[in-house]
């Protein structure tokens, strides 16, 4: 079944590249290549095979979303943030579910969210405000009771995929409760959802990572886990999905600066150069390393979640993904030299995409100081200078 | 005269910062930064004063190329080639002149040329062609003489400020004897030059180093230096203008993408943060190295021109200012974080000049060689696997 | 059984360490280390059980080399070699011996000295030459076929484990034909075996790599395989001997300077500052990916040997051990300031022994080179420059 | 004269080279090579002409600095120390000694130090403690008046040049007020003085950086300045004695490392190694940039000494000295491979010998970090999270 996924993600990926550079350049979000996703019914990778999806393991994920992003970065971190959505959700087991006290209702409303998505719905994140980032306990939207569900009021911002997508996750805090924050999966256009088109960046162009303002109201089903409070508690079991997930996209994205230096260096007949080889050799060595890195954080994820040294290899795939990835793409396009550097070259794009990479959270100077403190014996969810989430 | 120069390139630096925005991300010609240039009587800077110019030593052009890429990088790169032609013209003294058996008449045409320059008129170099690169020796563009002067044909890759100079410094070889490399001065607008719009790239968008086609013919004196054959003369005689000029501009890119984002990080209040002023530190360091090496190569030139000890100094100031400006802005987007990638931000736009200036020839890897073989005691001009010209 | 090789490396890397700092001032061989050893059975390692060894994999074999050297580098190197003899020994299967026309004299013969390593046996490598580097191709020790067996004479440098082991593995060229080089188990004291104490070097100090002079007769079942020029065909059979298995041993070095940074800062309470995390938390990271490429390596060997893409990672492999155990050990250092380079201070020794493994073949040039050539489509064992062994 | 002081360094270096490796394979103190800078007069060099010395300025002391360490770092930086004490002490103007209420008793007394000086005693620092590292408000070492003069009593760690200098000079606190820190300059031998041998250090091994424990009391005069209290005010006016003072010994000892490299590979015939090449060439334009900073930064010290920009071109030049000499040498080893790690072979040395520079107060995480509030606009001197001295 994954294997199929695997392959489906192998075999999209040169139409994802065909296309990306004219969504590079207009800023465009990559509808074709969401078409051919949900086609091959990668949708419900994370979805439970119960619900009608291909119930992939985190492992399993990372390995689609690295091939995915060889084609286009932008395209497979869309897709990271539905996966993320989906991934979170199917992973909340009944032993969990009881634990937290999720109620009947909201276990099955979870249900029909997830078979949406093997059907063929699509959700993106709307976490990050300006201003708080994307830590949760610095949010400014806010959230209350109302007879008619639940009403929603606040700003969002790099939300990827916003006016493509087929619903949010939108993160709130209780304006009851100041310390209670809470996740509503927000459909895709009810009155008072308004996408404001602020993206238009250095890299990762494609992903329509605009402005969400919120003034909506949403049925009561619509609490994730029917309990307020549940965001927080979510964010510690899971921080795969927050920390580690994007790593597997610029694992793809440092492969692709490889194999797109390779191509240009073989036409041009330089791949005699010395310098040129070391540099080649050097960035496969990385890149390799990379996502070995990757690999092994996320088989941890499926074996031991949640264990300590499980998530020291979540924070060391987060970091080297990063570096990597930046560092690799420079490096490819100065071996390429100046004439990679003409828009439209995919060495000229996945230079600004890999840049990307250390830049979201947790950044690569925040990743290096979680595992620094770990290396030191002591508590890295509590000793940083400053909140995790 | 030349404290004149410098004070004028620091007023102009922030009128260039203010619309270098709008020319990268249309890739138009900063016609207005040139009218500015133009004004401040700086098209002269490297004018002989005898023939009205500001009569300017290299190391003074290095402190103003500088400081106008601190305000617009593309604009001090085109303005570079201008200063190249003027420089290299305006430093062949009646000794090498006549070492180098050029008539009176190309004398008085080479006057002319710096008399207008000095007048506002300011000159391009179509020099690059695909395949050769910028290695002279490698060109396919070819010359003849005919009854009306000479006849050039070819066509030049990356020849900045192409559609808006007033004249181009064109480099072709005879047809009648491929060994022999010549420069002439081709006017802007003769029947036969059609400049194909091709530059569109990563970085220093707004150069306009398009292509052009030539198929012209000029008059005699059009010739520079009367005689055939100097085009590798000079390039022997002059390496810094072919290989360090380069480097005063990106130690300004160096230095404007660790201002901006200081300006950035005060503005959010993160100035505090440890990994953040790490960050600054080392880039300030790094930046005020690559800056010394350039000033000193620079008055190495104007002192010990040709020296063995002040070629090595012209290498070095290429290697460091190219490795140096990637390296500090591709760092400074790092500490600023994703909110400065937004088109737009000055250091989105810094980070994708910044990574241009290894790739200019000599390309980094080639000065690493170069500097290697002098290291080991060899003789750099010789000894590299390729030819340097 | 190998998870009890692996507990045994774990229980003895403790009692390594502490005796590590003495036979690193005195460069004395670590004899107590190696009795450990051979209680421990270790010297069967990689003895087919069979033949009474431990039949351990090249995985099992890197993960105890990693933990032997997480005690003391050096000791865990000349075990390496040790390791690597019986190794390569017990891979010649019996398929693999038909098709290179192993008579079973030769078959019982090797039997003998892995029966004899299973016992407690262990054996040295003489390869590398002074001039000649560890290129077999490139060989002056000579061979010549006599009535009493083979006359061995030559000089060989670098020989760890020199006038301690049992036994060593001889690489010499036949005297009758310059191409055909074979490989000897010398025993370790006929006459004319001379060991002459040359080595006194940076790191990796009590390995006792000294030089041995050669002028001995051994017996006719000496010559390895029984059949003469093996030596090139079985280095290229089995890379991993030649070229990563040192990697294992890095990996540990730099772990071990980890975590000697780690107890140091603790008990100086400076466990808080910033830019000590910073180095702390960026080390682990990239000793952590070294040492799952090491693993992936070994695991591809035991899978698949030979493979095209098994030898990828061998060489990946051997890359990042030596860059990474170089970088981490140094920037541990800093860390931990001037009072840790007192000598007899564990990281001060770490970084010396640290420097050591980009430097053993194929050094770190080198691998950048093979892999580059792999990445851009060529074969790396063909298409270098020199000749790898 | 000061040409002269820099040819003597010039041509004291290769005496010096000469007997490196002995010194630093013993441990033990270059007698010879501080009998030959004596006999060059170079114990004066600090010392005003008016006095007998040669005057020079911090620009000449940096340049005699980075020779004398081509030839041994090890003794450049005891010189280092000597020099600083002169210089300190010959750079109180009688502005300044007015403006801090020196008596003219205690100008007096000064001048008695630097003319002996002048005629060949040498001193040593006495400033480290073990806890306190090299920060003046820390110290734990008191003095009280006394009717035969001032009463020391306390041990200080890392005293380069300890039993051989004919003074110390020794920081302490007062005992009646723990905020006055006061200078001392304690003869060689006086009751109470001992030497503890306890340096025995991975680098810069000849310096005899021992422990000193202090039971002493010395006459009234020995209070420099003559008036308690002076030490912090010193420190902020002459931060370039106690911050970059090193840089220029570093700066020689990385300039020697490629020249050792060069010459190793020159007499192995290894030169046209593209990897060595490369190498080598970057090796070389980071320590010319390097010399180039420390240059500034003496420069500037001599003409606006105190000014925030100079002090900014100090702390430069010590993070980029350390930095350099550190990674250049690494490189070199790389460069020369693994013949050069025999002990004896200059570059084993030199490896060690450059790692110290960093660490040397302020290391150059402290650097980075000074610089990165400059930066940033701060005060660097301020907002440091701890007193920087």
């Amino acid at each position: 079944m994954t294997v199929h996924a695997l392959e489906a993600a192998r075999r999209l990926a040169p139409r994802f590249a065909a296309r990306a550079a004219e969504h590079d350049r207009d800023g465009s979000f990559p509808a074709e290549d969401f078409r051919d996703l949900r086609e091959a019914g990668l949708f419900g990778l994370m979805v439970p095979r119960s619900l009608g999806g291909l119930g992939a393991s985190f492992g399993e994920y990372a390995a689609v979303a690295t091939e995915l992003a060889r084609g286009n970065g932008a395209t497979a971190l869309v897709f990271n943030m539905h996966a993320s959505v989906t991934g979170a959700l199917g992973a909340v087991t009944e032993e969990l579910a009881e634990a937290l006290g999720v109620p009947d209702e909201a276990l099955a409303a979870r249900d029909r969210l997830l078979t949406a998505a093997a059907q063929g719905s699509w959700y993106a994140v709307a976490m990050s405000e300006r201003g708080a980032g994307a830590r949760l306990s610095q949010l400014s939207t806010v959230y209350e009771a109302t007879g008619a569900g639940w009403h929603l009021k606040g700003s969002k911002t790099f939300c990827s995929g916003a006016g493509h997508a087929d619903g949010y996750l939108v993160a709130a805090r209780s304006a009851a409760d100041q310390s209670v924050v809470s996740q509503f999966l927000v459909p895709a256009d009810p009155e008072g959802l308004i996408v404001e088109p602020t993206w238009d960046a250095l890299g990762m162009r494609a992903t329509s990572s605009h402005d969400l303002h919120l003034d909506v109201t949403v049925p009561t089903d619509r609490l994730l886990g029917g309990v307020e409070g549940l965001a927080l508690v979510v964010a510690q079991l899971m921080p795969h999905w927050l920390v580690a997930s994007y790593a597997a996209v610029y694992v793809g994205v440092a492969r692709a600066a490889i194999d797109a230096a390779a191509e240009h260096l073989n036409a041009r007949n330089l791949a005699g150069l010395p310098a040129v080889r070391a540099r080649l050799g050097r960035a496969d060595a990385a890149t390799a390393a990379a996502q070995l890195v990757v690999a092994e954080a996320a088989r941890r994820v499926d074996e031991t979640p949640g264990d300590a040294e499980t998530n020291r290899w979540v924070w060391r795939a987060k970091l080297l993904a990063g570096t990597t990835a930046a560092e690799v793409a420079a490096s490819m396009l100065e071996a390429a030299g100046t004439s990679a550097t003409r828009r439209g070259h995919p060495l000229e794009r996945l230079y600004r995409d890999a840049r990307c990479g250390s830049l979201h959270p947790a950044t690569s100077d925040v990743c290096a100081d979680w595992l620094g403190i770990a290396a030191l014996g002591g508590d890295p969810d509590r000793d940083g200078s400053a909140p995790r989430w």
